[in-house]
């Protein structure tokens, strides 16, 4: 179950409210790199853990932190838009190129949909999505999900930083940065506990079963062998430690397919080879009537 | 440039189609785990490449082993549906419950759509979504997001590989597993190329500018301080080696969010404190004429 | 079935072409506040209609009169755009800031996916949903969803009322606010005529059914106890006439929860006490061979 | 800032795990009438307001009494979830029809995807979208958002009590029916608050702006006024009252539409009148070189 | 403007309600392939038409007749849908299996969302999506986005037709059938019309802007020469009149590109040879103070 | 399979980067008019080709060279940004209206998301949608599917080359608009190849099954018959050469559909004709004990 207080984890202050850093704020909400993301994931991961009860615990402690993130993050939207609507009536009763100028860089829907208000979308105003929330069942696999929105997310969050210069955002931003530092390290700390044997994931799979023929290759599809791709991962012990690294032309061994016409009844064209039941027609009119 | 040879580049064998299993193997196509999401992925991360030629050569190697993915887990699904709508039409003439079977864990539109191809969505049927292609300009950041869809892009396979006893099929994804097990060892390579100063991503935000009180601690929302979510995460030199983990009980240092009433122009109701401007009316009758 | 003569219902006339206003207009078109959702909602409500005739024949009725309000919003995007593009050549010729200001507050796919043409999408071209359509088989929450719909729908026309200072469009915008009035009350007036006994909807469920305990009582989660959350909720006969309004503070009552290990096919860690099967890889190559 | 204990606000039970109804649970977490929606709907309808602070308290309040119903129907489809791939697989080792059976009915992605976890998606396994979330900026349009969402989100989980018979899960949907009772009540409490000048929403656009000849007219569209489409929206006072109902047969007054051709830089067919610019090429090759 | 007289176009009768073919049917409302779609992209047209008035004229006339062909299919998905849930009801009281063959290839949401009511979605309760609607601002873009709609969808017909052997919906779908065979010719004729200097479209670019080296060249990918890709398109003039079609090996001619390293702002890794600024850390500062 | 060699097929050269020229590009990148989707789509055509081999090669050959064109606008993306976050930061030191002007017309994605790179996205933002790749199973269909593709395509290429006076640009886009003047050619080549018999598509369904009377009918719906749609499509031998056009008023023929009362289980309200079952309660409590 979950609890408020109504006040903020941080200060959220806005010295000079600027309704296009307030769209741009909305990729911390809305969008992939943003809060609800991490906060649905952390939390899906809490409620759908199985195993050791310590790391449910710990995803709950920071799907519920995420929340307040995502509560700082949409009262900066709102103080950002604060008198805006008014300045842009002003404008509006001007000439059409400073409208336009006002216009643009805005989210429009900051005023048509949301009266001033933060939304669940992107900076683009496309929608936050669900399909972005991973919990796969597999705790490696989550925690590498989760560093990867921790680290997409600080540089987000660096980005937005260079984008203003209103102390009171940067100074927001400076904590939310700091929070994304913490968690980049925190998942990586469940995987360093996790220990050597974790890859490659899942490591619950007989590793026996796997082609292991093309387990460990760099397999090469360059047209001409022009490439300069040779790195740590062409030579030397594989990063998981079981197997050797090796770099390989890319063959076809596979042939050409060779697929059946299609069946009568999903109607390709005759051309393709698909022939019509010669008494189709009467078996038809046998049902009809 | 890109070029084809038309093979396959493993064996892909059907023993007996199962257009339920065709089903499933949307999921590895066009799921957010998938081969079209990876291919592009790695394609765009390959074509946005700012930095040492050596990393946008190996992505755009292994983004074009991807499109051979995606085309044998389609000649999959297509395998896997021939003969198919016959059947379901020879079950259709037959009882009810037999048909409601039948079509039961089949993707309709593999049928109605697709005239027994494959297509580019997941197993609900539910469209590939350019949002999951993840290409941030950090290449470490890039990394996480590659291992993360190697990892679950192997549990995915993995699991596939558990619900089919046709042979065919678990021999495709047995070279299929092994792929992904040599793309998460690649993409960690990276990584460790990278060295040890990789992290917190990006590296390249000076670290003292972020909030350094909270960079380093585990957060508690715990309301009760009655949590097992004590670990690595909490004690110790941080995984970056940047700072020590410690461990804090969540206080809102924020204060209450006060914002101010709606302007008039976003139409708030009157009780919000939204006044209508008295002579609101007459200027606008002045405009209308 | 239905018809058409090809005439406005109303005036559309555009003083002054304004393409950063056919960018807001569109939210009315494809929005979710917009004409398509109330349309295909209330057609679809008709549809569907179960119960007396009356209301599939009033259900139709309005939602035919909305396909003449997209239409009269599409002509006003196509007039606000005419000219644009030839304007924006000329502005492309100049300093590139112009041509910023100049793209600004624009939808750039009006020009280049419509030809100066209305599409169906929202002001920032998120295309129109299906899932905003709701007809759920129940006439109550179907009458909510509409008064809902016509309020936000109201809401937004009075916005864009006040973004133009065309006033053709205003006198456009006074016709579609005045039938939001309409509509906002004659589901209102349906609500009224289901009488008292509308709520909690369903209706027809057994009220002894659900958790009497909990059907009236606000649950505070505050935690501590520190809210202004008291009004008309908190105390005295609750609005359905069939409860005592309580104010109560949140206590977990369920427990925690406890979920068994994932099953050894679904391929979590071995960390989460997955445990590989023993003879597993032996049972697999009997199938292979 | 947000806070949890773990817990669950009411008992989760599963006497006999049930993946079909694990699939059916999921339009509850994370369809348009689920808790995710909700849930998101009153935290940022309580982020965004402005006016009296007891809407945004009591706003916040019940959005995160709802984080605990996610949380209870997450645990629910978590259970109802387990045995369930073990079973699939030895279902796998028999005949094809029963499997087919087997299938039906289930989400693959339970498996394929959450690894016997809940998602955020819906029945059908599309994903929670954003657009759902409403915050109007104004409180009534909020508020009929509000009833709307309990309306609709109470009729499904009635519809989900029919289709098990689970003593668990019906105890648990029983819980999750009278809140719902509640949470109706609350916000028609908070309407009946806002008192009788409530409507037309919004209350701060002077009325007499709006075109006030058809602001009370049922408009019909039947083409030859066979309709039954007549009852309390056809006469009498109007609900706001601030009207009378009249019924009025539609009439185009609005003349026929009439565009300009398309400019010639958006390439209309040369047919609807488009004429290329004789010396373009010219001008195009200057620039060119 | 439009009208209604609620009566069916064309009869909908169901002999025997079948919820796994309500489930099919609506492909046809509300898939890529259906009618919401083709509904909404000739009535956009229409309303968008820039040119001869008799095309503006018939595309509304279509348009108009796809509104009835929507309200056939919701009337057929309704009347699939009697009686099911009591059905359903008295199976769940039954054995797991039979519970699950009879949920198996039924659209849950057609109860938990419908209550056994049509929706704006395909057969996967995938929702309608506005990008579907093309209105290109080109007539001869347009017709032919409009052929392929009916080809599309005369070929999802027919498979419909094909899975049900329910004599009263085969009877419907024989009429949509010839509806559709009309229309694929309605826009032929169009294209007809338009006359033998319709393609390349746009037919109002200069050709000889466009590099026309290769206008007319089938170009060849294949890694080996190894292609049996030669056709119509490969000899003898092109279709359109204007060139003649030759087969050329690709060449890359655009060498390799080249990009500069990330900017500063952008924070990408310093390994990408992003280098922090040396006295940033002071500049920030000046800014929070 | 498939192989690279990192070239671009045609020369890429922005003289003077735009960062709102960027953001244009990516409707052929990610549009629904763009690259993406034409290289899956004749991709997806080929791997589920059935019939000839030589189209299953042809439309091999040209997805393949599509690859390369989204190669080449994403190298053209990138290249438009380059320097564009500098100056972005500049600006954002100056007055407010310039920053505006600056971010308007821009994605902000582009930095946020992207670091100045391409993204799998439309001109708005808007993320590819796998739904829009066809594939039929129908090659006629699929043919008209592809002309219509390259038909949106080219009038989006003409409008870019409209809006850039970039020579670099401009010789880009002549390069794409050629290759998709052979492209238009190509698809129609194959139904010129087809022969006479393709249409109505699919040709394999017996014409004497579809509802002949309508087959070759314009359907006139206009309330008045003042219309001006008569044109090739209303007289004389259908384009498929199997029908005569005629004109015909539109008479609804079905009657008026009627529905039952929902079923108890689906809870619409009792005004609708649903009655509580009057021992349901008993029964119920017989489960929950």
């Amino acid at each position: 179950m979950f609890y408020h207080d109504g006040k903020l984890q941080y200060n959220v202050r806005v010295d000079k409210p600027n309704p296009q850093f307030a769209k741009l704020l909305q990729q911390a909400i809305g969008g992939i790199e943003g809060e609800i993301r991490v906060c649905l994931q952390y939390l899906f991961q809490a409620w759908n853990s199985r195993g050791p009860q310590k790391y449910r615990d710990m995803l709950m402690e920071t799907g519920t932190e995420e929340i307040a993130h995502i509560e700082m993050l949409a009262t900066a939207v709102c103080l950002n838009l604060e008198g805006s609507s008014s300045a842009l009536k002003d404008e509006m009763a001007k000439a059409n190129p400073m409208v336009e100028a006002v216009m643009g860089g805005r989210d429009p829907r900051h005023i048509l949909s949301g009266g001033l208000g933060a939304m669940a979308t992107d900076a683009n105003g496309v929608p936050f999505n669900g399909s972005w929330v991973v919990s796969s069942g597999n705790i490696a696999a989550d925690m590498h999900a989760n560093v990867m929105a921790e680290a997409t997310g600080r540089v987000l969050a660096t980005r937005l930083y260079e984008m203003t210069d209103d102390s009171g955002m940067k100074d927001m931003l400076a904590f939310l940065i700091a929070r994304d530092t913490m968690h980049q390290n925190q998942w990586m700390a469940v995987l360093e506990e996790l220990g050597p044997d974790t890859h490659p994931i899942p490591n619950s799979f007989p590793s026996n079963l796997q082609n292991e023929n093309v387990a460990y290759s760099f397999i090469s599809t360059s047209v001409d062998g022009n490439t300069n791709a040779r790195g740590r991962w062409t030579e030397g012990t594989s990063i998981d430690g079981k197997g050797i690294f090796t770099f390989e032309k890319a063959v076809p061994t596979g042939g050409m397919p060779s697929l059946a016409p299609g069946d009568k009844e999903v109607h390709g064209q005759i051309e393709q080879g698909v022939k019509p039941d010669a008494d189709f027609f009467d078996k038809v009119k046998d049902i009809i009537g």
